[in-house]
């Protein structure tokens, strides 16, 4: 596990100063493959009661038993792994308007396995980093990302000089916005830290600066009650900057919830709130996720919002950019 | 704590049948403040470094420390708070409208007792009811608000009729939608429940059935990265009903936070992000404190949200309903 906090360590060192750093990533996440390959064993775990109902497997160590696993998107074997992230990269090669199902299908299996690897060791062998999973999650789709959005400007926060608009808030206190909405986000309190890996969120804004419209991507394994964020970071965008200056898609692992009672699985959703919160206080242009919960995919939910694939969110990001 | 943890379970009982509840609450603060002083210490456990420094006790017992207490506002002796909460119940018989600091501050000091000793008997007793401190802060407020809003319709969070204006919704997830706030809420998740005793929410809602005008009243140990509720709350009430049917007074303990490290208390404060949201989510008429941090005392916060002592949140009810 030693060799894996550091190789996540220096990833973020490279992260935080705009060094490439996507193949260090997939090199931790093979790693991750590797080691949870040879020191747990993944098995079936237990059904989440669905229409159908769809089997979840974890990994189990040590009485150490990580989050559950979609069998069918994820890529058990590091050499899978491996390839189907190279082949993802060469897929850029063809502008994400033109894939297919195939590279999208990819794209998402490629996070969900990238996230759950580095979450999983994470969940049996790190419990205490809690943080650790949701940061992999930004980062490793910042560099897939930049594959084909090189071009325009990658940030963590809408930065303060566009916030200038709060014209009654005095400037001394201006940094500390800054820092106090990374701190909602990101929960820095360390000591009290109240959220689990798999509720841990931190945005990708992606700027055009030709135009200024701006694409806010808040990253979440889980939303839990922390759905309310993305929405009210939207509102006060809207409200900030006018309707229209920046677009929220939604990105997120799952909704799974591990019941060690019953031996079973539980998508946690929240189809009203989302309804009222997309209708009463911003909407978001879309919620994508690697394994989309069953009940976010009914009728009565995509006619409010759209709920997609996290592979619908490279393709839709590409049309948000270039047309 | 057995007969703690049944007290309580009645007083639930008692108020979720619409039942009169203040005694019992009495009791069982003068019965937690008793066992509190039997078979635990109450010493001083370390300084808020602010201007000027502020003395926290705490209660230690088998090892375990309670939350920090703030002694100049607390009611120590069980006899002590027997007396005040009668005095304050007495206090009643005149308006709030004509209260003196005398009674503010013992409004302000019983409702700080109350919940305090009971935080602190599950803080060092049970750990594990994360959610009890939180809904004893709402049952006993709601107590003593009855004893001079008697003729206002009291509930917990705003009806399913008042929301119909959610016309595109269909009718079959209305109910859920009433589930899933709550859930936001109060995080009924009590397998992965993440949130701790501090941070447990609930809201009151008292409405004037003749004006149709209500005052919601988020009630929240401490605030915590969820202060982005009432505001979104707000937020949504002001959408769907239009600016000027609910009024928003935010209810809180404290902010503070043991440092166990370093043997102080921190005062976890994000004005930038209260006055953030106070301008771009939507305005709350005010956030009364029983323990008010210093940070939110300030002249900058005071001139954009009115920040005062819970005991004010009195006589701003009555102000409320009575003018």
């Amino acid at each position: 596990m030693k060799e894996i906090k550091e190789s996540f360590k220096n990833i973020s060192k490279l992260y935080n100063n705009g060094k490439p750093h996507s193949l260090a990533c997939k090199e931790l996440v093979i790693n991750a493959l590797t080691k949870l390959k040879k020191t747990s064993t993944y098995e079936y775990y237990g059904d989440f009661n669905g229409k159908p109902n769809i089997r979840y497997y974890a990994y189990i160590s040590g009485g150490e038993v990580s989050r559950p696993i979609r069998d069918e998107i994820y890529y058990l074997e590091p050499s899978t792994f491996e390839k189907e992230y190279d082949d993802l990269i060469a897929s850029f090669n063809i502008p994400p308007s033109h894939w297919g199902s195939v590279e999208k299908e990819r794209a998402n299996n490629v996070v969900y396995t990238g996230v759950m690897a580095i979450a999983c060791c994470y969940d049996i062998w790190q419990r205490g980093s809690r943080k650790t999973p949701g940061t992999f999650f930004e980062i490793f789709m910042a560099g897939i990302l930049k594959e084909y959005l090189a071009d325009y400007y990658f940030s963590k926060h809408i930065s303060l000089t566009e916030l200038a608009p709060i014209s009654d808030l005095n400037d001394s206190i201006s940094s500390e916005i800054k820092t106090e909405v990374h701190l909602l986000d990101d929960d820095d309190d360390e000591e009290e830290e109240e959220e689990s890996a798999s509720s841990v969120s931190t945005d990708l804004v992606i700027t055009n600066v030709k135009t200024g419209l701006g694409l806010v991507i808040p990253l979440k394994i889980t939303t839990r009650e922390r759905i309310v964020q993305p929405f009210a970071h939207q509102r006060i965008l809207d409200s900030a900057f006018g309707i229209g200056k920046f677009t929220s898609f939604l990105a997120c692992i799952s909704e799974t919830q591990l019941d060690k009672k019953k031996n079973k699985v539980n998508q946690i959703c929240v189809p009203g709130t989302v309804k009222l919160f997309q209708k009463y206080l911003a909407p978001m242009a879309g919620m994508y996720y690697c394994d989309i919960p069953q009940r976010y995919n009914a009728k009565d939910m995509q006619s409010i919002i759209p709920v997609k694939t996290l592979g619908d969110l490279f393709v839709d990001s590409y049309y948000f950019f270039k047309n």
